[in-house]
């Protein structure tokens, strides 16, 4: 078996059997074989696709490319979610303090900021103090203690993700649907789930635009994850516009806060109260969905979700007195109200656009290395349906650099759509899938 | 414009522009734009393809990646003929001192053996003393002087196509009709034609096995040809066998004395002088191709032809000696008979098989730093329509190592099949395409 064998064999579709899956796996993450054979190899795949058999093999070649985490000494059945990430996306740090609140163990281990979308871990490292990156025997330690714990990846688990997706990043094959399975899947499998939530986004400010290609995506992940034997529902959800009313790491913690005191917006509180009950019914402790729903609601008004989040942020070496004052934290430089000079509905928000304009004002990462300005970002105080009147503001935005101002302005007066006439809200959740789907 | 955006654009079946393909090029060539980027960028490129301006942009940036000889002060019309490659395909040097004997100046920059198929200038070399490293001054001044002249690649010319090259065989990125033509013609423009014939091998043994696949390959070649202003033809031809009766450096030498002697294989001869005939005509010697293959014919009967290998030899350091005894030349360690123990017609003869044979006995490199023993190889004694009866020679192997011989006898009779019926012998020249063809 030749590496060249198995580009050309992949090249023609035709099926990799589990020990050339491997083969390939295990040689590109010892540094055997050389990135421009892998990159052939991942632009194949792309175009040819993988199947179900395939892409089980895949994340099992990926995920034994490292540790794996044990949680089964923990009591309780495990579970996480994942989003395949949008704008303005914040329900993993609302809807982890909710379900470890109603006693079901979260073991989370997040990403960073991607293109136009931020990341968990960014927006929990805002909070002064607040670390990330604890030792996975950490990370036992904080589930078993308080039933959470978010952190980032270590370098021993799924070293074949980090691998291949920063090759992936830089030669156009994100977007293959059997990679990106096996890259989440892996990394969720590694991190010592027992179930698993996930929110597949679909159109505008998502990885995977067109709805098809989302429910696609979904049914990949549900035939690995049950393959597994780890029950997994997924939702296609809407990333049209963003999510909620805050961009930007500091203000969606802002959000976070106001959303655990029971003051989130509806769209952001719908999916997270969707997700989070998912995760307790998953958790075992519910017989349905909707009472899994109904406890994530009960965890937020009695204040138990809120309480949990304080407890996460102390265990995790965040300083609480931000949580509970965030209006002592550092103000950005500039703050612009840009107003509209046009009356009516809002018919659309371009979320990819209100994203990208948010990591120039210095929110996210154009490379690798930039830095993150926690302070930054963009408000919305109108989202679609909203009735606006000339001369009202529609967005906020805070940033430390007044040149990019203007043209932050002209971006997001772009990204925004103003019909004469009514328009409908847009409906969030699209679709439920799990097993029983495939 | 960024690489990454490029190979988006390819992958996504959108068209490049003259500027973005040759932005690809010039940073590959120069080094910035790494392997790993380049190899999806060529295997998206496999899937997509390219239209003919894409093509032809792709020539022009590899010719423009290096130095272009002019050979505009050598009286004539300078003709060359490239075949895309064959198991036994000698018959450039027999058609070269053909051609030129007819008074066509040939400027023939060829390669190595690449896989299975055996090469003119490791064929050349097996002649002792015989140099294919002549600068690009020395290359123009024995044109000059004797109207031809067969030397390798020299670093100036296309390095584009040297880099390439060596990448696409290493990720499965070979088969690319536009990379296919892009190579070849880029090469060709750069050695200083006026005009071009071209032998695309069709069949088992060649690199292109599907017919319309050739077919297509051609005409994009023709495409490319006409558009720089040189005329363009080109013949598709049956390569399910070997060409002629040996197969290995030497061995292919003496079959070339033979055949410029009048004694060659009806197949080689029929094609050889095809392929010279044109070239004739091309040169503008004659007023139809036809007249060309007639004049081709009489330049071997009168033995000018063979005068003129006796030149080239000469003046390219070889030792004409061998030429005119090659009975005096090293023979091989081991000679050994190869018998079919049936009775029949041979139906079939697998020419990769036979080509990939003649590589494991010494005559070809499967590493690039293999060494070939040129006294190694396949003579053939029956082809495709030949009645063999029980015992009867087939196969005579040359070879070093004794510790092969079993294994390329299996092998060899594996590759011929035995009919009893009678069979017809195979079209050799399938169809003959030009400007009018596209």
């Amino acid at each position: 078996m030749t590496i060249y064998e198995l580009i050309s064999k992949k090249r023609d579709g035709y099926e990799l059997s589990d020990d050339e899956i491997s083969f390939i796996i295990d040689n590109f993450t010892k540094g055997i074989l050389p990135d421009y054979q892998m990159s052939a190899f991942l632009m194949a795949t792309f175009f040819r696709g993988m199947n179900d058999r395939e892409t089980m093999s895949l994340t099992r070649s990926m995920l034994e490319s490292g540790d794996i985490v044990d949680l089964t000494e923990i009591p309780g059945i495990k579970v996480d979610k994942h989003s395949t990430g949008g704008v303005g996306d914040k329900v993993s740090i609302i809807l982890a303090p909710i379900v470890a609140a109603a006693g079901v163990p979260v073991p989370m281990i997040s990403g960073r900021g991607l293109g136009h979308t931020g990341g968990t871990l960014d927006k929990l490292e805002s909070i002064p103090g607040f670390r990330v990156d604890y030792s996975i025997n950490d990370y036992k330690e904080k589930i078993a203690k308080i039933g959470v714990c978010l952190i980032g990846q270590t370098p021993t688990l799924v070293p074949a993700d980090k691998k291949m997706y920063a090759l992936r990043d830089v030669t156009a094959t994100i977007q293959a649907i059997p990679l990106i399975t096996g890259s989440i899947m892996s990394k969720k499998l590694a991190e010592g789930i027992d179930a698993l939530v996930l929110d597949v986004k679909t159109g505008k400010g998502a990885f995977m635009q067109a709805y098809d290609k989302s429910v696609e995506l979904a049914k990949k992940l549900i035939a690995v994850g049950e393959q597994f034997g780890k029950p997994t529902i997924a939702y296609i959800t809407n990333m049209d516009e963003p999510l909620g009313n805050k961009i930007g790491n500091w203000l969606e913690i802002e959000e976070c806060i106001d959303a655990l005191h029971g003051r989130g917006p509806d769209d952001l509180m719908e999916i997270t109260h969707q997700l989070s009950g998912t995760m307790i019914y998953l958790g075992g402790k519910t017989d349905s969905i909707e009472q899994g729903v109904s406890i994530s609601k009960d965890m937020v008004q009695s204040g138990k979700a809120y309480e949990k989040f304080l407890e996460i942020v102390k265990e995790q070496n965040g300083d609480v007195s931000f949580i509970e004052s965030p209006e002592k934290y550092t103000k950005p430089k500039f703050i612009t109200e840009i107003k509209t000079d046009r009356s009516g509905f809002i018919q659309s928000i371009d979320a990819l656009q209100v994203g990208l304009t948010s990591v120039s004002l210095g929110a996210g990462r154009l490379k690798s290395d930039d830095i993150i300005e926690p302070e930054t970002g963009i408000i919305l105080h109108k989202k679609i349906g909203d009735k606006i009147a000339a001369g009202e503001p529609i967005f906020t935005i805070h940033t430390n650099k007044s040149h990019i101002t203007e043209q932050a302005k002209v971006r997001l007066l772009k990204a925004i759509r103003i019909s004469e006439n009514a328009v409908k809200k847009e409906q969030l959740i699209f679709e439920k899938l799990d097993k029983n789907s495939l």
